[in-house]
């Protein structure tokens, strides 16, 4: 049998993969001299190895165990104490905990106190000189035994359990339960206890709650858990012990300061749990003046030795520190940048590795992250809890997760307000705009979860009370279902809904995504359709525009109506009667984008939707419109019959709609053309404009248009006598021009992947009409993504390298990008980065998202 | 300058691509001692060089031209007559003929009797003791130069002629006509004249009708045409001259006879335009009996040096034969298949040979080629003559080709009546469902052209008279837009409907059809959806169902209800009831079809289409639902519209309704795996049912499902304790399934492509939304074809081509189909030819053509 069981001091060598996270670092923790309880790590393998064969091979790794813990306790001088134990040693206890490669904080679970009996109970209490202490960790551990290996859950098991006075009444009844639900009798044996542990460790791997945090934080099914088998050391021993958790910098604002809390007299999970309201570290520098020193230096040294911010788990026996856990500490996303930034100029990590820090998520979340000053001034301050997560969040209050996800589901914004929460409320949180917790302190579990989601937190908002459907605070009764709004940046509460500015970036974050430009594997451009969003673009860092929609232009109350007028035309003539009028819009419009792109590159496509979508559906409009126009309600109701189609999305749009009228694209063409010499003469500007054409599927297609888009163009530079060079380019949005693209490319500058389309056609079904089975989708686990949000490699993925490949051998210096929905998601992104293209183009509060993805590794 | 034109004598080594079908024939004629006018030919080359290089090339070209007509010359002791020559030679004159590689007959132009001016016709005139002939001749010369050269066509000069009397004042009008057209004084020139008509042929290549032709013969357009100048013989000199056109076979029956027409005293043109009905040509056996025997040994020559059935024209000068030229004869539907098997039976052509000389699409035509006998014994005989393309046509009467368009455009039958019918009305004639012409015999235009395309035709139907808008027969008035019904195989002509019986093969076609399944290269599977159409599939020799679509089942007017039930259920456990009901009539449907396809494959698919198909729209409906089911009116309605769909097409359908009602896939698996086992049973039969689920785009799509239909199957073996085996397998039909077809190629046993579905997909267009603007494509020469009728081989053929590549690499014993409309279309089997596949299923009328398409070359 291969070796499935090391001591600390065994492990030096070994990788995270097999020690898992919370492991390695206790092993690298040891090995740098720090003060860590001795103990043993079982290997991820162990856990993929019980999981092919099961019990069968525990007893198998009985051997290892028992090799392992005798070294154990000849290094610590205790050991387990069987039931019939006459030594008087002092009794070891062993707490077994679960560590994946990749942290899952709080997913699995954990065994504290193993080893604790009626024997080892009985010297410890002669040992301390009282029970109280022993009782206390017996019932602990009967608690999270009975919850790991049996199932029985505390809040289950808790009430009953309180009706009993006497502890052997209350150990009794939980034993009896334990029989009663497994059909074994309850272990006093503390080798089976341990032994049991173990595999409660293994099986929580495949817990729901651990499965779903696997599923949306994309970590492999098969990687396993490791289980770290460690001395205790009791933070609840007396005056002189105490936990904590704190972080080597401040997980909220960034500064460079050790951050956290502990608890006097106190067992770590009182900490994590959010049970108790801890006191601020700065509370240890006060009560014991040198643990404290020490431990800063410890996190001094963890910090430089794994160049990133800390998070530790410590415990204070009786004077002296122990160190148990130490990892990457989840952070806020602006102190995300912050500690990346101050890391990069202490000169601890390259500009590469700073980047790497901060995921393209969490800067989405700087964005829109206060609430407008006016509207706060009018707003009624219900209550102050702690900044436990940055950002500003208004919904409606739900008090339970269950409902949350329920109601986001159904579209309605929620804040979830509990007195604490727990891993059960992983997809409560998720779904929820903020969360608000009466208990808990900056590092409970909800301000760590929130936090890590981006999302805004007040933690520890005492002052209320909750009572089943309503909560109370300041004499003031909140309902379900009344809006609140919570700042997890001051801390505030606030009745009733207040207005969310669209903040811009601080200057470090600006200084951050210049670094990341630095480093860009692909351009962000942006897509506008007005000069407003084209400034916006360009002030979040859009390298020009990749795609301006003109349809959207024609959609203004002013312009409709001649819109209208050129559908309903019977004749090219009446048809370019109504284009022209049309023109002095689209000109007027084009001049203010070019304006507002200051000479960068500007990519406008052609008109793309089917002519229906302009007309009016309901009896009331077509009777105006037919006022209006002077056209007969008869002749609209044809034309508007007669554009009708079985799959509108398949129809007649695009790059159709212009071979059938090229009319207008020629119309568009004269705008571009005439607005860039305008705008180039008025500014001396050298103007390059970019002109798309969708939908393209054959060559034969782009070649038609192409003549006409160069004739008009060339025809309106001789007649202004004005020298423009201009662009023309295809969207590759069906799949069949993936397959054309070497053709296609050798008439064309520029490709844009339109993956929205291209999406639909190759999965053949529509982004609207597949939300409704998608859901079936994603129960039976079928697909894990929504393909319309993340890029389907497999699928999508393989024609764009098709198109790309054929696109590139036949004109060299082709431009590539992509311009669906795909380009400002940083998973997507990562996607493109394998691909030979040159840009992304996404809207312009996604750039800064799309920057960073572009950079990261 | 290279060569570009040769002497008959010169050319025996060049190719038919040079020399065009016609020069290429003459070549080979000469060569073979036969006699032949004597002549040069200019080659497809040079026209090329025209298109390249215009009239400059055609001047470089006289010297070549000059140089070969010399020869010419010398060979025939006569020369072309300038105007002011004083020699008394016999005048030579020419023919300038279009022939291009591949026969395009009559769509490009002649000219006739090349040297007649002032000068060479009195000379004419002296020999022969009269001006008549020179006259005659004169006349038809200037006629069809100004046709070819100036565009001014017979029918606008013709009546002006006749209002001159003198020949002399004829000339001079037409003269006049021609000047005033192009600017030019007509040339008197004989050199003068045979450069413009070489022109004027080459010009001919691009007129309308040669472009139309080419286009739905799916001829190239840049393969040019040679020029055939041969030295004119004349059938109109005397008594012992005359002309006609033969075949070696007869080209209606096929029986081994020669086979055509002749007119005595005439030129040729008079037999082909069909202005005079001629004899047959065993009148020539009676008038000139050596002739007779000369030409019948001729045409036996020419077969055994072709091994095909030749076409042939002739012209007997002053007693002596000539033979024109020779092709490979058209022939009708029946007698391509009764030539074939001949040949192959007199060992002249293999069988791979007589399989390549029958087009597919003839077969189709040998279907629906009788009236029904009793429908025939009430039917009105109006007129009888001559069965010149057999078959069976009812349609309503048109007098002109462009009215025959439009009405058949509008999805009108007409049947077109002319007094004779020319190249301009070759798509009047492909528009109508059968010809019917006044004059004209077997071998005219009308009968000629309307057996190539396979249509019914009664030609020298003499008894008519036609009126402009209606036509007398017997007394009889017929209007336009009264139905008629003419027979192509007796010569009958009917007033009004009569009823068309779907005829079966006979017994020679049934043996070809034979020899063709010997030599197929892909299986022919058929497309059927109850026994009777299994049967009719059979029948037609299909070797099994490719496709039974199981959801027109539930349309039927006892189940529909049913079906309507379920998807009103607002839970499984009433959608399960509905089911149950519904499960009664699949089982007794698939029962039958077992019956009926005879242990052959049957391959069904489970339900495809949106559940909102099976909903009524109209208020009456719903109402009378709403009794039926006991279901409120607004419940209908809200399901109606929980259903509807923005692109149904792309919607909640195929596998993804069976992924969010699993329940019905069950109910139709309990069905198959029933029905086979009692069939089975019953019959001592060892039925495999193939189970087929539509729509897969991912692995784990048809994963889930085939758990589903293994559990389900499997229960119902167990539970009938019957073993029985079923296969599994997919359509691919979304692009995504060609990229995962590996993964999902490891789950089933077969693969059938859904080409249809596949084509709109890659495309990017449905079915029914593109026919809209695809005439705007087809007009502008974007697309050549329907993608829906033929498979594109470049867009969709490249996804078939990745589909099968992936799934045979992953799974080497998959059995790999198609089973959209392409499936029986000629052109798109020979491209699944190219491709690693095992069998198509079309329609069952589908399934001969696709048996012959199957094995031809």
């Amino acid at each position: 049998m291969s070796k499935f069981v090391y001591l600390f001091s065994e492990a030096q060598n070994l990788s995270k993969d097999l020690l898992g996270g919370k492991g390695f670092g206790l092993v690298q923790m040891s090995s740098m001299g720090l003060n860590v309880p001795p103990g043993f790590i079982v290997t991820t393998n162990a856990c993929k190895e019980y999981y092919l064969h099961g019990i069968e091979f525990i007893s198998e790794l009985k051997v290892q165990i028992l090799e392992a813990l005798k070294k154990l306790e000849d290094l610590t001088h205790k050991h387990l104490y069987k039931l019939e134990d006459k030594s008087k040693n002092f009794p070891l206890f062993l707490s077994a905990r679960s560590g994946a490669k990749i942290s899952m904080p709080g997913m699995m679970d954990t065994i504290l106190n193993i080893g604790i009996n009626s024997t080892s109970s009985k010297i410890l209490s002669e040992k301390m000189g009282t029970s109280e202490f022993a009782d206390n960790i017996h019932l602990r551990f009967m608690k999270m035994f009975l919850d790991v290996c049996a199932g029985i859950s505390n809040s289950d098991s808790s009430n009953a359990i309180d009706r009993y006075d006497s502890l052997d009444e209350k150990l009794g009844y939980m034993k009896k339960c334990y029989k009663e639900k497994i059909s074994h009798v309850f272990p006093e044996d503390p080798y089976e206890q341990l032994y049991l542990a173990i595999e409660g460790v293994f099986k929580s791997w495949n817990n729901e709650r651990a499965i779903y945090y696997r599923k949306v934080n994309n970590i492999p099914d098969d990687i396993g858990t490791a289980v770290t088998v460690q001395t205790m050391v009791f933070g609840n021993l007396d005056k002189n012990s105490g936990t904590g958790v704190a972080f080597s910098r401040n997980p909220v604002s960034g500064k460079k300061e050790v951050f956290g809390e502990y608890l006097i007299n106190a067992q770590g999970e009182d900490v994590v749990a959010g049970i108790k309201t801890p006191s601020p570290i700065s509370q240890l520098k006060i009560d014991m003046p040198n643990v404290y020193d020490e431990f800063v230096n410890c996190a001094n040294i963890l910090e430089n030795y794994f160049n990133d911010m800390q998070d530790m788990e410590f415990t204070i026996e009786k004077g002296k520190l122990y160190i148990l856990q130490t990892r990457s500490g989840k952070r806020s996303p602006y102190a995300s940048v912050k500690i990346a930034l101050d890391l990069l100029n202490e000169g601890k990590v390259s500009e590469q590795s700073a980047l790497n820090m901060v995921s393209p998520k969490q800067i989405q979340s700087l964005l829109h992250s206060g609430f407008d000053e006016k509207s706060l001034k009018e707003a009624k301050l219900l209550s102050r809890g702690l900044p436990a997560s940055p950002g500003a969040a208004v919904g409606k209050v739900v008090f339970d997760s269950e409902t949350a996800k329920k109601m986001h589901d159904d579209g309605i914004k929620v804040i979830l307000v509990r007195n604490e929460t727990s891993a059960e409320d992983i997809e409560g949180m998720a779904s929820s705009e903020g969360i608000l917790t009466v208990h808990g302190g900056m590092t409970s579990h909800a301000a760590v979860v929130a936090r890590g989601m981006g999302k805004c937190c007040v933690s520890g908002c005492e002052e209320i009370t909750i009572d089943e459907n309503s909560f109370v605070s300041r004499g003031i009764k909140v309902n379900f279902g009344d809006f609140i709004s919570i700042d997890g940046t001051s801390g505030n509460v606030y009745l009733g809904k207040v207005d969310v500015s669209s903040s811009s970036f601080s200057s470090d974050i600006l200084e951050f995504l210049k670094i990341a430009d630095k480093h860009k594997k692909i351009s962000v451009m942006s897509n506008a359709d007005n000069p407003k969003s084209v400034s916006q673009a360009i002030s979040m860092g859009a390298l020009g525009i990749g795609l301006c929609r003109t349809e959207h232009m024609f959609f203004e109350s002013d312009r409709i109506n001649f819109m209208r007028e050129m559908i309903i035309s019977r004749d090219k003539e009446s048809r370019i009667k109504a284009l022209d009028k049309l023109f002095q819009f689209q000109k007027k419009d084009f001049m203010g984008m070019f304006e507002a792109v200051k000479g960068l590159p500007l990519t406008i496509r052609l008109l793309d939707p089917p002519l229906h979508e302009f007309l009016p559906e309901s009896d009331q409009e077509i009777s105006k419109i037919s006022l209006d126009l002077g056209v007969s309600e008869r002749v609209i109701r044809e034309v508007s019959s007669s554009l009708k189609e079985f799959n509108p999305m398949m129809g007649h749009r695009g790059c159709r709609l212009l071979i059938s009228y090229p009319e207008i694209a020629e119309m568009q063409v004269r705008a571009i053309i005439e607005s860039a010499i305008e705008v180039s003469k008025k500014n001396n500007w050298n103007i390059i404009p970019e002109i798309m054409v969708p939908l393209i599927g054959d060559v034969k297609e782009i070649r038609f248009l192409k003549k006409i888009i160069v004739e008009t163009a060339n025809n309106v530079i001789n007649k202004n006598n004005f020298e423009i060079n201009y662009k023309i380019g295809t969207m590759i949005e069906v799949p069949r021009a993936a397959f054309m693209a070497d053709k296609i490319a050798k008439e064309v500058d520029f490709f844009s992947f339109g993956t929205n389309d291209l999406t639909q056609m190759t999965f053949g079904f529509s982004r609207d009409d597949s939300q409704k089975f998608l859901k079936d989708y994603y129960e039976n686990k079928i697909y894990l993504f929504d393909p319309f949000s993340t890029i389907d490699s497999q699928g999508v993925g393989e024609l764009m390298k098709i198109a790309i490949k054929l696109g590139r051998s036949a004109n060299k210096g082709l431009k590539i990008g992509v311009c669906g929905e795909h380009a400002g998601d940083p998973e997507s992104i990562k996607f493109f980065k394998t691909l030979d293209i040159d840009y992304v183009s996404c809207s312009p509060f996604r750039v800064p998202v799309a920057r960073l993805s572009s950079a990261v590794d």
